[in-house]
């Protein structure tokens, strides 16, 4: 077990065809590795440091900026195709063969591709707050996030108070926690903010998914997957989003929070985390 | 705060229309009461204690066994809508007006016609493992109790380990934690046996639920309403009930367990308990 936690650990680089990768390790160095990706605009840094840590008590879990994004080099590109690719070829470089993949919202989208594209690097998937491809809800999110943005200016809040939690008095208590989680790292190693040239990269990509790709490759998807959200996810809708993920895959177990969006793992991190847990140990 | 538990609450009688009906209390005295409604078969031992006692921390919980169920007297109606109206009458006779309700699975069915055709009467509704009118499931009840009850015969299990829980390893084994926790009551008034009786007019009910009636008057539903499940119930599955119901009511909440089926509520009690307890509180 390292002593490292999501608060302390290291920020660390690794090359992927001459391109370095920031990534950081917390949790135990043996058995199959978790690997995070993450969603939109993010970096290493909104990584939530309880679900980090409460995976890291069992897993060595792994967080990885791809291409372009925080600290990493490059340029990020616009399908998920490519981004799939770079995962393929992160985990190369770190001389990892198969892995778990927890992937989040765009980062959903991300391993959902590694699995049907490279299904022999992947043992078990969990897709938090994400969709199948033609769900309604990607190719809108730079409208969401700009009309989340002017609401949190007009309101003294930050925008992730009404992207990722409900209106309600528990599942805004929920996200002032949150924030204050990210809040954590106090290192000087912080990672970058995502740049204006990655975010358009990963919403073209997300357009593309919403209205040029096809999800019948999911029912060839043979790999045990946990699918979660919250029950009211306004971004990507949990209806058309997740629980139509959950048909389209051939083995997949499903865990809905009520009163809970898009951030349903991060309101309920004790739940999700145990969940995680069982459903990779099992 | 009441002292008695689950284990302890002794058995109450009050009459309805001249019929005695049997019922506990748990939890303090005060507060709109949270009224359980139980499932087809089952009599007040039934209820899991970690579910009684973990609403009770916070909530006035009263069991009820419905005319001719278990202790209580008269004869089991064969209609939901005779439950609804007994169901109504025992709140009378306690002198309750307005109560929240928890119904589970054909207690589900219960407390969906008490809201339809009593809204006065109902504050806010938990839903659990259980389907709207015309789903699958509720007419092939009989048939499946039959087939679990030969499993279990063969494999010395219990009928519950194949009706409630998934063949998981961590299910199984929540399986026989709760069998555990329905022996915690040892006092001398432990509930009487449902008669075949009893059990032919659920099962009547049930079959008329699926098969001659309609979901529509569900979307006249004003009250909040938790829907609860586990992701694979293999009774009234998941999707065309759970699913389904949480699409047909106005204001519902959704949560759905992972790897659990009709007893999703009893393998996650804690986190059921704790996102009941959310639910009524908001």
């Amino acid at each position: 077990m390292s002593a490292a936690t999501a608060a302390t650990a290291p920020t660390q680089t690794v090359n992927v065809a001459e391109t370095p990768f920031a990534y950081r390790e917390v949790g135990p160095a043996a058995g199959v590795p978790l690997v995070l990706l993450h969603h939109v605009t993010a970096a290493l840094d909104e990584w939530d440091p309880a679900v980090v840590d409460g995976l890291a008590a069992e897993r060595r879990v792994i967080l990885v900026d791809l291409r372009g994004v925080g600290r990493s080099g490059g340029t990020t590109p616009d399908t998920f195709e490519a981004m799939a690719a770079d995962t393929v070829a992160f985990l190369d470089a770190l001389g990892l063969d198969t892995v778990d993949l927890l992937g989040y919202s765009l980062g959903g989208i991300v391993a959902q591709v590694v699995a049907q594209q490279h299904p022999d690097r992947v043992r078990r998937l969990i897709l938090a707050g994400t969709a199948p491809a033609g769900a309604p809800g990607p190719a809108a999110t730079g409208a969401t996030l700009q009309g989340a943005i002017q609401k949190a200016t007009e309101q003294g809040k930050h925008p992730k108070h009404f992207l990722f939690f409900e209106p309600s008095r528990s599942s805004q208590d929920a996200a002032d926690a949150f924030l204050g989680r990210l809040d954590e790292r106090t290192t000087d190693d912080r990672d970058a903010a995502v740049s204006n040239e990655t975010i358009g990269a990963q919403l073209a990509a997300l357009t593309a998914w919403e209205q040029n790709t096809s999800p019948d490759g999911l029912a060839a998807v043979r790999q045990p997957v946990l699918v979660v959200n919250g029950d009211n996810d306004t971004m990507w809708p949990t209806e058309t989003g997740t629980l139509r993920l959950a048909q389209l895959l051939p083995d997949a177990k499903l865990a809905i929070y009520p009163d809970a969006g898009h951030g349903g793992i991060f309101q309920y991190h004790e739940v999700f985390v145990q969940q995680a847990l069982d459903f990779l140990r099992n």
